[in-house]
């Protein structure tokens, strides 16, 4: 496996783009829609929000994956999140839908549509039907075009989140890759966390559910925001099968690589998410080691890595290791605080602080150093049995929390 | 039942005072030391933090007040937290008992510990010795005496917080009066809450304590800074029976009246702790009502409560109800998004902005106006049951959040 440019259009046969129509108001010269289109049938699949609260480009979504065999086209705006806009809002996607069938001569039921941004407005439809006609005749297949359609579904993101991988699967030459939006730490428009993965892999549609399924728990559900979990939140993965490997319909090797690549995909987006966090100034990982069940190890490290005060302390660079063992002593999970130990690791180190629940004879100054890097992570061995989870966020920073960091210095 | 003045002195029999012993480094000027004392023997109830990770002093007054039938004092230092501090912490609680038992000629397990401050540092202990003889000869019975022990208990608490209250049982005037310390938003310093109720009522032990645990859900549990539980949470409830009342030993219109009283000290409290968020500008109130169970108007209540985006959209006057209804969608507890009324109410007036799930045609402008009072409430109702409950929060401030609540002006 390896990595490659070219995001959504790494896969043969994706094209895509992205333009400005004019969504968000007071924001001229930022891109607000995109599209991915496939000349050949997608499978697709997607993982949803949890919130009871679904805007209705979900609940649009949600029966297209489920309902139908072929998608051809993506298309997402930036701007309003058509969220809490009741029957209008589910018209809205209908209307949506139908434009881009008539533009691009594919059925209705083979769009897919996304929206980020305010919750409980009403899209601007008809400036967004002009957008489908602009969309589809800009769309290309080269990595610039990917990269257009990457800035267009930007909100507060200060950066484009793109990654895509090759790989060798039944002998073929098999690519995967995608984009993402999502969010700062405490964002007004945290609504939403968008993710697009295409591939050309040739696999069923259900072992293509299965394997983003099984992929999403590990990697996106394990980022840290504010902990606002949105109306929108929609991860989206289209199949076209144009790698020419045998079919994928069972979990054996091929299912092995595939899942594997889908994983570095998906990690790689979700890091990215994490370290843009509004004026963050680290990538804050948390690994549990040896928990005792998968579900205790996912619960401490969550736990550390949204405790407000931990990350105050990693933009600190302090090697605050009580706030840890508070924050994994609150998560709601069994272990025992006597027997925990913690690292801190970085490019510039790993130094073990605490052992067996007490701080160790550790040097400060080695500390200071390993947290003063881009990357950190913190490690917790619960020695409890044989569970691990990562996490990802990243410090709370001096704009947010000029008082926080400065206390025990 | 009435407000008075006097915080923990406004009880008959109870003294006390704070002084500076020199525990918080390069703070000179601040009090850091308090003692609490009754010359009469006192039943003592408790609540105690949940977290897993639990400092020496909470382990030493668990056992003191499950397993001592008198309770004579209570002495409490801020600057440091003595958690994680292993053996040599518990051994420091007995030390301080001891040196209090010696000072005051009371028994050692009549006497309670607080600490709150920096966890995994070791108490200053021979200057705290010193200190407690400072503060037995200092303790008076005077509002003025009270006010020093509030201040001294205080960390990044901008102002002290004291609430009490006079009532009569059983024909008796009876005092209840507290003081309390919490931290702002998200301090450094958050370990801890620490609360502290005195009151003369003549009361058994064992209804004492179901006073207190019945309280507490309602009052200090409702209170939200930034979700980190501490290690060294605790309220503790002294009563010494001087009120002379019949001594109250089930639940009938006595034990009624006082749990009402209590209600009142600890609601008063709690509340104040939510206004005192770091950089706070709103004490900002959400009332949930007729949900189908208790647990489930406590679940939505803190959910909204502890929003950052609603929280930021409090702060910017900005009646986002999006936000607020996607707090409820993502708290875990099951209702009907589409049957949800929300108003907004405060001193200027009340609006509906919600029915039955979509915004109502209110005026943005009035909204405005009421949510830039100094205390602002948001009611959810949810139309589910009958169970209501209140949580207590604070605004996210500019200082804190310089983006966050100017995206939509």
């Amino acid at each position: 496996m390896e990595f490659v440019n070219g995001g959504v259009c790494a896969a043969k046969g994706f094209k895509a783009t992205g333009v400005e129509v004019g969504i968000k108001k007071g924001h001229s010269g930022k891109k607000d829609m995109a599209m991915i289109f496939s000349e050949t049938e997608c499978k697709a699949a997607g993982t949803f929000t949890s919130n009871l609260v679904k805007a209705a480009p979900v609940k649009w979504d949600k029966k297209i994956v489920t309902e139908s065999d072929s998608v051809k086209s993506v298309i997402v705006n930036s701007g309003v999140a058509n969220a809490c806009t009741g029957i209008e809002g589910l018209n809205n996607c209908d209307i949506l839908a139908d434009k881009v069938a008539s533009e691009t001569g594919i059925k209705k039921e083979e769009v897919l549509i996304c929206s980020t941004g305010v919750i409980g407005q009403q899209l601007p439809i008809d400036i967004m039907k002009e957008g489908i006609s602009k969309l589809y005749t800009n769309l290309g297949e080269n990595e610039s075009d990917a990269t257009l359609a990457a800035e267009a579904i930007m909100t507060t993101d200060t950066v484009s989140k793109q990654v895509a991988v090759k790989t060798i699967i039944g002998g073929k030459e098999v690519h995967i890759g995608g984009m993402c939006k999502g969010s700062g730490m405490i964002h007004i428009n945290m609504c939403t966390m968008l993710g697009f993965i295409t591939t050309d892999v040739n696999i069923s549609k259900e072992m293509l559910q299965k394997a983003l399924s099984e992929v999403i728990p590990d990697t996106f559900n394990m980022v840290s925001v504010d902990g606002d979990t949105s109306t929108n939140d929609t991860v989206l993965l289209l199949a076209n099968g144009m790698a020419g490997n045998d079919c994928i319909t069972k979990v054996d090797e091929a299912y092995n690589e595939f899942k594997k690549a889908l994983y570095a995909v998906c990690e790689g987006l979700s890091k990215k998410i994490a370290a843009d966090g509004e004026g963050a100034t680290a990538l804050f990982e948390v690994k549990v080691l040896n928990a005792l069940t998968k579900q205790d190890a996912i619960g401490l490290s969550k736990s550390v890595v949204t405790s407000s005060l931990t990350k105050a302390a990693i933009y600190g660079h302090d090697a605050n290791w009580g706030r840890i063992l508070c924050a994994l002593g609150y998560s709601g999970v069994e272990f025992d605080p006597e027997k925990v130990d913690i690292f801190f690791e970085s490019a510039a180190g790993k130094l073990k602080i605490v052992e067996n629940g007490v701080a160790t004879d550790y040097s400060e100054e080695e500390a200071t150093k390993i947290l003063s890097e881009k990357e950190v992570t913190c490690i917790a061995d619960v020695k409890m049995g044989n569970e691990n989870a990562t996490a990802w966020g990243c410090d709370l920073t001096y704009d947010y929390v000029k008082i926080n960091a400065d206390y025990r210095s």
